[in-house]
């Protein structure tokens, strides 16, 4: 893997490798304490993202390398009035690994075009977060031994969330998931993810109830439910305390069920949760970090190496407004395939 | 020592045992260059303090560690919407110590409660800035040989100024202090801590004169005189050139005199001040940040520890608009006693 | 040399020594992998200037220092209310070197006067940039072998850019140098660098296009063309494209020629030249860490010393209003002597 844009890059074989390495970094840490000695990570958030920010820099310090970058564009000079590809020039001509987050969609794909190291992809807008992913399989994988066979819920927003979406698409690497999505009718899972399920002939079941499910499961995953995604208010008053976890509600769960959310929470786990032992979504914030050692032990130690030219394009290459190749004009117009359809190789969009 | 909230929580062994560090430290710095290798910091600035925070940061560095954080939160999209605990949860997570500086008083003891690493408070609003006061110490103790039996003048607004405050209860810990309190009427010492200095013995006089004291004096610690402080602004012009020190104010001075101050000045010390031997508050900064690196290979380099349980709380523990409880309603409604009065455990107020 | 303030500070046996080791680190990186361990750099950054800022930082880490300080003073509150002396005084309390950019021309200069450690100006306003010039220098002496004899052509805005003045200043150390001055006649270089280049018997021409003379040069420096620098809009209109670098232009020029740039770029050199081997503006960049990566391994570790005093002035020096003595009245009355003319020893503007 010379680049880490989206999970579905990875390989099942590399992810249990790089999970096989995630796990002796946190058995013997003093073993990886210079693992990236003289290796300096890029930091690039267009776009504030603390926890994320956080995670990647601590993640790097740990294995023993050094950090730049800026947190908030706001406050750069770079950022504004040159292309990405020329500050991704300079800035992986300064450092040995790219970490960058940016609101436009496929914004690190095009990144990794241009970059003489490694560029991961830590959030292109609504589009990728691969390494929220590896945290939550990181998590499971670590508390439960494995993947495989586990019964997963799936509790909130299902329709607008990033994180659901690529962590079901992870698991589709794994055998014998079991998915239970529970949202409200208005919120529930989009239909091509319906049929990446069955694709791959993954099990899931959609439900809109919480209570009645939950001792069924090995996972549950918490999403937040965002008032502003109803188009009826009345609707989001009705339902939203049916996905709010409550110690009550657990009492009727498995003694093993780990209690996951990607963080922050704002109310749909009850604080009173946080002291019961199979709420592990504050250790799977400390799991992001090990997932990120073991990325950029291998990523930040890498060859530099300038790319291939690339064509030089000139106008968008998809009609999504979100996606990076909007304002990057020049960027190549790459086409790729998801399964059979033709679609934008930076922000997935299918082209018509 | 687990976390450092309040100086007051040090014993006079154990600021004996900090200094002892502290000056091996200064006088072998290169003993101490691995001293929290592979321990990182986190730095949490609820709001700018350039000079405590580089100070801190260089502290880290120079024993060997590593530091991320913010230096302002409004860059940062962890300060918004999400409970301060959540934040230390996570940032507690990535870290072996936390750093904050928070406007709201008790927030620094709020975050302790649910860290799994130490503490060490960089100032919560008016309450309490214990590192400010390491400094003071240090750069007595090294440059006096020792604190006990000092004259010491404290000059400027002694009625609002936490420094003085928290220097004049540290200083409780010695013998034979001697202290001039020097200020104008309106901004003389409050009521409670003549009361304190009563009840430990210690020897005080008030004055609202510099130079008459002067030449009695070991130490003069200067402070700024802000302007709006006043109820009467004609009152502020006719005393702010009292409280300035000169070089003319200097000749009657000691030739060992300490002049501290805890910076930034305004213009309450003359410029032409600067060169004299005396004058050593730009040498305090330098012991502060001495005094970080001391207590840094303490805290940094303790066992990770996830703390005990603590009760849900539902409403504000004290009236202080200030008060932490006041803004994180979950915190426990935890009550201390000062001087026999029931007070908030977080910020110090007295309960009514 | 104590600081690096001007590039003209500098001798040309100082020059030759700095680029062998600059040569030593790109040839063997790891030798110094430790060259400033222990060693802490300030970076004061009164005004956003990402890639020199960047460039800096990853070069201090480079050599294994450590690195703090702020980007941007709107999220400090140092900047404001405090003198840039008692500022240098405190940071050079805490960092073993100081990097400073500010917007005030002589701030570098005056910062040198307090601090007790060296200062390396990182840009002080439109007057210096010292280590701009060591970027573009060691640049043409890695890949050329060497500078003297080069055939240079300056391209753009050759009235008000700073780093082309500078350049040609430091190209004065050289012997057979001949210059290329290509610019549009409202944007030539100014009077007294035509009497710098003649004093010190430099060769130049000064002609109004590109196309005519680019088969004769081995470096070609490409700036940018600023629209507002314009009397006439029509005359920039007309002038815009000339001054362009394309594909088609560098079809008749050498095959070693450098085409070099400070960067950013807007559109002053067009995107199909960047895949040509001759474009060697994003290595330049590179090359300006490893020439920082040596200044940092030399001064970084020199002795800390207390300034001498200096005399405490009242009002400014000169009177330019982006002089630093306009705002800081009470830096020293200092003048030195340029051409034997009487100038201000801060911003170098000639004394009336």
């Amino acid at each position: 893997m010379r680049h880490l844009i989206d999970f579905g890059d990875l390989t099942r074989a590399e992810w249990d490798s790089l999970y096989q390495r995630c796990s002796d970094i946190m058995d013997h840490p003093a073993d990886f304490m210079d693992a990236c000695r003289g290796r300096v990570m890029a930091s690039l958030f267009y776009e504030p993202s603390t926890r994320t920010n956080f995670s990647f820099q601590t993640a790097m310090l740990r294995v023993g390398g050094t950090v730049f970058g800026f947190a908030d564009p706001k406050s750069t000079s770079t950022a504004k009035g040159e292309t990405l590809k020329d500050t991704i020039k300079m800035v992986s001509g300064y450092a040995d690994v790219v970490v960058m987050r940016n609101p436009k969609e496929g914004a690190a794909k095009a990144a990794s075009l241009y970059s003489d190291v490694p560029v991961i992809n830590a959030g292109d807008g609504g589009h990728m977060h691969p390494t929220q992913t590896t945290a939550d399989l990181t998590t499971i994988t670590r508390l439960r031994g494995g993947v495989d066979g586990l019964s997963v819920g799936l509790c909130g927003d299902l329709k607008n969330g990033r994180t659901v979406h690529s962590l079901i698409k992870a698991l589709a690497k794994f055998k014998g998931i079991k998915f239970f999505l529970i949202a409200p009718r208005e919120l529930a899972v989009p239909e091509y993810m319906r049929a990446f399920m069955r694709e791959n002939d993954m099990w899931f079941t959609e439900v809109t109830g919480l209570e009645a499910v939950i001792p069924q499961l090995d996972v549950l995953y918490m999403t937040r439910i965002q008032r502003e995604r109803f188009v009826d208010p009345l609707e989001y008053e009705r339902c939203k305390g049916i996905y709010v976890l409550t110690r009550r509600k657990l009492d009727r769960a498995r003694k093993d069920l780990l209690v996951m959310h990607p963080l922050p929470r704002v109310d749909e786990i009850s604080i009173d949760v946080d002291d019961d032992p199979r709420a592990v979504y504050f250790d799977q914030a400390r799991y992001g970090m090990y997932a990120r050692m073991a990325l950029l032990t291998d990523l930040a130690n890498q060859e530099r190496k300038k790319p291939d030219p690339v064509e030089i394009g000139t106008k968008p290459v998809c009609s999504n407004p979100n996606c990076i190749t909007q304002t990057e004009l020049y960027l190549p117009p790459l086409v790729k395939q998801n399964g059979g359809v033709d679609c934008c190789a930076y922000c997935d969009k299918e082209l018509r």
